[in-house]
């Protein structure tokens, strides 16, 4: 289904790095629920470059509602929102077009497109199309929030440099870091991270991190056996962010070094309720809520855009070249990919639970 | 889409351990492909327990293929397989079911059909039911062979003891392990990791791994920017696996800690031929296939069935218990989940392959 | 998604007219539905032929259901039930096989699937596979009535011989209709109907007709406005059913010479109940259902088997030929494909009713 | 998947009458395809409503192309087409907003979205979403004529006139058909059509008529024989056309009348190429393509908006209730349909024939 995602709740998503506009169109939500403008454009903020830590293109995000809200709450219907590119550079790229950037789509584009995408600034390939994703998220993330459904996410990891792990106090670090452009647990580890992140500016170099996300009050029973599980559908478009590579649930792949004994999470009954003692298995069994808080990790790689000269090829020409990029780059995304993370993660899990519960459920 | 998978190429799943039978509709491959039972019967067999390091059941794995095969050959209608349970056994289970088994899909499954889930031996939640994929796969590593694209996979680390890594002599190593039942690249690793299999059983405990699987011959140019990415459609049925945890490709979780300068697959020009010099990317940018082998690593964790003795509760009287599990466990499923991780990602490759070069591609 | 039909409740549909068996998956239904054997066995029955106005083919459809039902009870996961084939006529197939049969599907299925198609008895075009349907479509039935929704056809027309209209006491019409093998609510018509079909008997010729079904109790406010509206969906699954060339919903094409003022349905208030005053728009107002009875209609031509000479081509030799059919065949199928009309219609409706209110819908 | 439409090339639909736009996201097709905007503008002028047959609301609808199309050429990625909403009546609807026009969707909009519907202008059921449908169905019919498939429609019977019957000359007819605004094949017939419609509106009452399409080039061998048959897939997009209450391919209902030995249509070799005599099954068996044309005829009732007083409710208050229609409504919309069928015929078809034959199809 190419640029569509979900069965209940589904967005679509479109357009290119410079060209009218991206956008998105989120279809399947209840009517009834509240869109706050404000709160849309909060969450575009995080993942808004900042600072000395980000390249130097920065867009107001001034989107526009098309469809699917009225008198400020959702109809029901298609809600289509468009973000306009404003800040597009206008110098020239079709010189450079060919030469493919090491660990970027160029050339795979290229290969799947026949030389008709719209290679000017990464096109429909570029990290600015999460923007899109971003808007349609914070309309889930309310939804969700309705439901008593919270969702957040903090650099576990960056440039070798690691953050605190989640505590028990969950929703109030949830919380926190949601209002956080830099979201880490132990703001030291933050500082830390930011210098190296600075530093690798300076070497013409980037890096990349682990985002650890946490989603608390999931229902239990949510999910399917086969095909449909919640890691498999999480995973499957948490792995459209760009520079993700790595997905894992739970303790992931620390569980292949400990034995069943270490590994299992016992049941017990507290205040009436089942719970786990640990949370090994991030929250799924067989694929399936079990009341816990769901955990899991994102492996970010370095942004393959870096100032130092790399060996390449011009894809037309089929001959090795070299390149040397100029223009506005990020050092790292790790901590912009943030927001993007809780944003897919909120629309996948509207998806299931409509799926699972019918339309109507967030507005009841 | 619950227990269906795939677009142009598509999987129906269906059956519990011990009901009639597990069973498979595999549905929109090419007309004309040769079946070849035999290749079916001794995929199955490599996902069959055997020896002192798996489970005591041990089922012929009689399939029928009932439908979509005329003449030996695939008609291009639906092939439904069937494997019937016949090994199952007759003890009651209906006085422990309530003792949610730690790690199990026990109390989600009760959770989600509210006690209706045919419970006897993990019911539809069964390992058993991958010998429907294994059938179904078989076809499609077939269907996939023909067009020069390989799949295999070996025991990266199991209990702590690693594999080596694969050579540059991808195909030769591929086709080695597709013949080895403990599909291992050093075997002296392999009695390693078979002992300390050995030695989990006698500690009544389960040990887990890591799967790395290549795949050689993808033409590049397949897969999607947004959500149908090649990771995503990948990892979406490979979570489908029980006991899989965590999904990476080229590096994965490594490249959190790497330089760009690092990570970037440098591109070069070799007879002719775009490649990278190095695989960091696991032969996958922007979600499409760069034509280099495809590498990802699957975490499995330990089996969670052991017969050490286990806090637990008893989901139906909600209260604590303890379960000492009898009967017959494998202390570890990291050999077996093999051939499934092959197979789930040759159904997977057969759909987006199609879905890009349309349904007679494997024919021609 | 070719043998695949629906999204919450959904369909895979195997098997061909000469193999081993036909067979469906039937997935999505809620746990914990009764599932009753005899009813299933009964509606076969309807769709079995009968007497001198049907083919010589009689088989027992002694289905087998071999997953998604325990303890009599379904279990929430896939459903997959086959009907071995038992009677099929070991005659060879293979010299007539490139004579097309006009009105039949050799020669599309010849150039579909160039050749592989399993051509014995239409293989998988064989209306043989629609037991399979009707064996699902029992379940589904069931499921409706536990919520008060209530599915019945009628011969409306036969060999240019009409039936009574639906009259207000719907319920008990629907009642009677589903017990009688040659579906009437006028007697004396369907003798003549029948006579009317003995008669094309011996002239070796064939006849069609209309089905004209009513579903009664379906909620207000389920469809889709654009796409999923409820004529789309109902008409995508009735247009599968072999020989059914039309559908019309409420007034259909005898709206066209209508005038607003008299195929608009004025609403009015009931009993408290919002109600439409006639039911020209067949109980769907923007694709949504407005709470009406849902009328609609389906053609079914004659039975392109017929056994005068036909004039054909030999598709391999691509010659002209002459085609004289011997065998057993249906003089008319328009009775039979009644129960086929009933069971689809329930799956679909089965499919945008847990759409709209969730998988345990059918449950509660 | 509500607002969404096909597999390997997909529509996803938004917008509302008075919102800011309508609008289309087209994905899935060729890259490297002309998109030609003069040829969008004048497939939307065909749509408007013109001289004293139509509603008094004529829009310039001057779309805007957001993403998808680089260098005049479709790039492969999504295609989003908005048209802004202009001639927005700013009048209040709110008082009027609980009558329910009879044969309009406005009570079943009000059952399945509790109210939160935008009710102005019919929101997201106006007819004016349909111009988003024309915008990207040029876009299709231009792929399709690239590989020789042409698509026509004429108006074949309105207000009880009837116009001539498609000849042998199909495609000079459908070029000449695909000029005028008002589709006919006879002149005449079209005058007395237009009178009727005048006469229509001054008696304050609507028409109806029925529209019938051919589509000329479809090569064999495409389409499904179970659920995605192409009667079922045409029929699903057609009745999302608001109006259509019938489908009929080939002698539709009228093969209900008619023996096996009339409809059935004989094969014949004519110039080495393999056709039928006659074409009662319009152009499909099976479910799939057999070469000869496709026609079908889709049932339009009157327009349900008429200026008579109706009897109808308050579905607010629930009480019985008089509407006396004022503003801009069409006396027939039979000929402003017909594009639109146009339209989604070519979608239904370009997603079909990419899913037969690749994505890469309509480029080579």
């Amino acid at each position: 289904m190419k640029n569509i995602f979900g069965n209940s709740v589904s967005i679509t998503l479109f357009g290119e790095s410079h060209g009218e506009a991206v956008g998105v169109v989120l279809d399947g939500l209840a009517p009834g629920l509240e869109v706050d403008t404000d709160y849309i454009a909060s969450q575009l903020s995080l993942r808004r470059p900042f600072g000395k830590i980000s390249t130097a293109r920065v867009e107001a995000d001034n989107f526009k509602i098309l469809s699917g809200v009225f008198e400020g709450k959702t109809t029901g219907t298609p809600i289509c929102i468009i973000i306009p590119n404003e800040n597009t550079n206008s110098r020239d790229y079709s010189e450079t077009r060919a030469i493919a950037r090491p660990g970027h789509a160029d050339y795979t584009a290229f290969s799947k497109y026949h030389g008709y995408e719209d290679y000017r600034g990464g096109g429909h390939f570029s990290g600015r199309i999460t923007a899109a994703l971003v808007a349609a998220g914070a309309i889930a993330l309310t939804a969700l929030k309705g439901k008593g459904i919270y969702i957040g996410t903090h650099i576990l990891r960056c440039a070798k440099i690691s953050d605190k792990d989640f505590s028990e106090n969950l929703k109030e670090e949830i919380d926190l870091l949601n209002l956080m452009p830099f979201a880490v647990l132990d703001s030291s580890a933050g500082e830390e991270m930011k210098k190296a992140i600075e530093k690798a500016t300076l070497d013409r170099d980037s890096v990349g991190g682990v985002l650890e996300t946490a989603v608390l009050g999931m229902p239990s029973g949510v999910g399917e056996p086969w095909f449909d599980t919640l890691e498999g559908v999480l995973s499957h478009i948490l792995f459209s962010i760009p520079a993700i590579k790595g997905v894992e649930f739970g303790l992931g792949f620390r569980t292949a070094d400990g034995f069943g004994s270490e590994v299992n999470d016992a049941f017990r009954i507290e205040n009436g309720k089942i719970v786990t003692k640990t949370n090994n298995n991030g929250g799924i069994n067989g694929g399936i809520s079990n009341g816990m808080p769901i955990i899991f990790r994102c492996a970010v790689k370095p942004t393959p855009s870096i100032f130092k000269a790399q060996k390449t090829v011009d894809f037309i020409k089929c001959k090795n070249s070299v390149l040397e990029l100029s223009g506005r780059h990020d050092p790292a995304v790790v901590h912009r990919a943030r927001v993007v993370v809780d944003s897919v993660t909120a629309l996948a899990l509207c998806d299931v639970l409509a799926g699972r519960y019918g339309t109507d459920y967030f507005k009841e």
